[in-house]
């Protein structure tokens, strides 16, 4: 008999009816009755199912009583009305067929509570735990959630490269990429020729500028994929490799730039909210008390928009004290950003035309010297998600800032063709992906929230 | 007033409204009685829509008539019915507003028909020509319907590592992942206690051994992520960096595996001929003229399965040459695979069963003690697509063909810690995206069905 997944099983009205069931065993409890309880959970949702195992069983001795957490069953049996337990339906088995056992003694997830900490180092088994079961259902609905809203809005999705030559800002501690041997450089010796690509090659930190080309041709695009960065920030907040999502758009400005990423993380959230309420009530009583009212809040109301100098007027006039003073052309620091989104506002907040100087070369200048169409999204939380601009779609106007900012026209000649051969007013966004997770799941370290996390000196399974 | 797309004005009854369309300019034929004829394309369809610019607007003389191909405009006008053209309607222009022009002595996509060849030279404007727009189209629409299927289907996404410490197929050039200097290996200096990860790293082949961790958890899982191969492969079969789809089934057997790997593919296909069908028309009149009859027949037969014994056996008995001789035990190559799906059968084959001297470590030895659980999908056109297997479940069964096949099981602990803690029958496959894009666009170079490939010494853009 096929298997039919919990999540709908704990659903069914098919009571009285032959229903089977696999997963794995979170806890076995023997009554005096000569039967046993087993919950199980097979990770397509929350809830465990129970299963009520009889001593009449052929191997209740020899199998079932020797079922521990971890161990993997298969099990037929009648769908019944659930007498007392949390849920509605129950299943009384005919057979329970044991796939595997699992070894109390050598399986780290035995005890019932084992620290977000630990289950970093046993990444392969922690999707079995209720915590990063729900938050990897919480992230498989945002990422079609995703695709569901840039689809529906008519965007194309484009994969741009994972390996690149060019350094999308300038900037940017970026991974070599290499078929060349590694340990030392001999200047004299060293010749990218022989490297596989026959020039020196890294790993993307964004696929932005090849996004933009695609939506100098196809009107809307998007992008979700892998992103690096090598820097050394063994931070709760920093992976060397994450997921990003960045859309692009042509004919647009930076107010219809601003109004697809509102109604994009709307979109998203609220689809966890629809789609995982469950997972969204578990983080809500043990993760972050606040959440649901954090995640209806971004759903429900209008982003703050204002201006970057709106914004350093506010910090200037507050009584509060900062770490890092505020004057106008300074980068906002995370306590700024916090301030703005969590205590001034308490909303979402779209911050733009921030100054030129802090702000990278393609962001296009605006009539006031001073400034560039660039908009960061802070929230509540997590700080700032989303960084995105309309893009400089003047000729002139880029290859000058290209000039000033120490890059080299020449190597970006196909960045430049864009303005050249029909430049339209564009732009689009970045989101980090993870952010996006954390900020749905309350989880405050990143590595919680991607299942194999790579950071400074992790590079495990 | 805000830009319509293209593809829904085209199939717009909003006839003598206003209407505003963005684009770049196809053609233009000025006409004696005094106006001219724009042929706009926005990327959102394979249609232009036509435009008459009359010369009794503003910017006519200066404007309009400086239209080359490759310029960008916003039109408003009106919406009328069409006289002639090949669409049902067109648009009176009220106002042409031009926001790029285009040189014609430079615009590499001047001239109305450029090689396939010469627009791989310019990838970043390629996808304005109607058959890298229609490629993109169907990449997109292949794209999405993956995750639909996979989700309708209950499988979670899962994000597998890019970077990674292990090498998945004990095999395959792998390219190297490095903060360390290059170029030069001293092997007394060589410490990479001080790269980046503290340890050896590369770009991931495959996401299969983390996937597994993911079903052994969650039951369905599925990725859709870059994987990479440094062979020295200059062939217009091969990318340094391609996207793969690789599900995963827990509690399943290799018959399961076939049925997700059959629906999967019939699913797809079958999205295309519904969204897609200017796209496929186009390339089944310009590239390949039993296109449409392929994917037909695809989305509407079942799929042979047969053993590789049988294949064997086939292969033996037909009259056909082949370079390479036929005997059990062999690799089957390609001419050996297309004569299968091309010749014998002319349809997609799920051959089973190979000797277990030919295939990977990770997959299921069967009973006869001479083969293992895995499939190859063998299609028409493009041959191996998909390959999959059962995985072996057996902890001591696995950990004695990794001592076989050269490999350190303390290398791969928690690859083994999956079969020492409730261990489950499962196994999954993987496609090859840019093969299945080929297959739905007849391209027969790989590297036209990717926004910007990567090969040997080819890493532009």
């Amino acid at each position: 008999m096929t298997r039919q997944l919990i999540k709908y099983v704990l659903k069914s009205d098919a009571i009285d009816q032959t229903t089977t069931i696999s997963g794995w065993i979170r806890t076995r409890r023997d009554s005096k009755g000569g039967f046993s309880f087993l919950e199980i959970n097979d990770g397509s949702c929350l809830n465990n199912i129970q299963v009520i195992a009889n001593n009449t069983l052929d191997n209740y001795e020899d199998g079932v009583k020797k079922l521990h957490p971890g161990a993997s069953v298969t099990v037929t049996g009648q769908l019944v009305k659930s007498a007392g337990g949390k849920q509605s339906v129950e299943i009384i088995a005919d057979t329970v067929e044991i796939c595997g056992f699992c070894e109390p003694s050598d399986y780290p997830l035995q005890k019932s509570r084992v620290s977000l900490e630990k289950l970093r180092q046993v990444a392969h088994l922690r999707p079995r735990t209720n915590a990063i079961g729900a938050v990897m259902r919480v992230r498989n609905a945002l990422a079609f959630a995703t695709h569901k809203f840039f689809q529906e809005q008519d965007f194309l999705y484009v994969n741009t490269p994972i390996i690149t030559a060019n350094d999308c800002e300038g900037a940017g501690e970026m991974f070599q990429v290499t078929t060349l041997p590694v340990g030392k450089t001999d200047e004299k010796q060293l010749d990218y020729a022989k490297d596989f690509f026959a020039k020196q090659t890294s790993l993307t930190v964004s696929g932005q500028l090849e996004g933009e080309a695609y939506a100098c041709a196809l009107s809307n695009i998007y992008t979700f994929g892998p992103t690096f960065r090598a820097e050394n920030s063994n931070t709760s907040r920093h992976l060397a490799e994450f997921w990003m999502i960045e859309p692009e758009i042509a004919f647009a400005d930076i107010n219809t730039i601003s109004d697809v990423a509102e109604s994009y993380v709307k979109y998203i959230f609220k689809y966890v909210l629809d789609h995982c309420p469950d997972e969204v009530e578990l983080f809500n009583k043990f993760i972050d008390t606040s959440l649901l009212e954090k995640l209806t809040n971004v759903v429900d109301n209008d982003f703050i928009r204002i201006t970057y100098t709106e914004a350093i007027d506010i910090l200037l006039k507050t009584k509060k004290k900062f770490e890092f003073e505020v004057s106008w052309g300074c980068d906002l620091q995370s306590e700024h950003e916090r301030y703005l989104a969590e205590e001034h506002f308490n909303a979402p907040v779209i911050l733009s035309d921030y100054p030129k100087s802090i702000k990278a070369f393609y962001m296009r200048a605006n009539e006031d010297g001073k400034t560039v169409a660039a908009i960061d999204v802070l929230f509540p939380g997590v700080g700032e998600m989303i960084g995105g601009a309309q893009r400089e779609e003047r000729f002139d106007v880029l290859k000058e800032r290209m000039e000033e900012s120490g890059l080299d026209p020449e190597a970006y000649w196909w960045y430049l063709d864009l303005r050249r051969f029909g430049t339209v007013p564009h732009g689009g966004f970045g989101l980090g992906f993870e952010r996006a997770v954390q900020f749905c799941t309350g989880m405050t370290n990143i590595r919680d929230v991607i299942p194999f996390p790579r950071s400074v000196k992790h590079c495990e399974f």
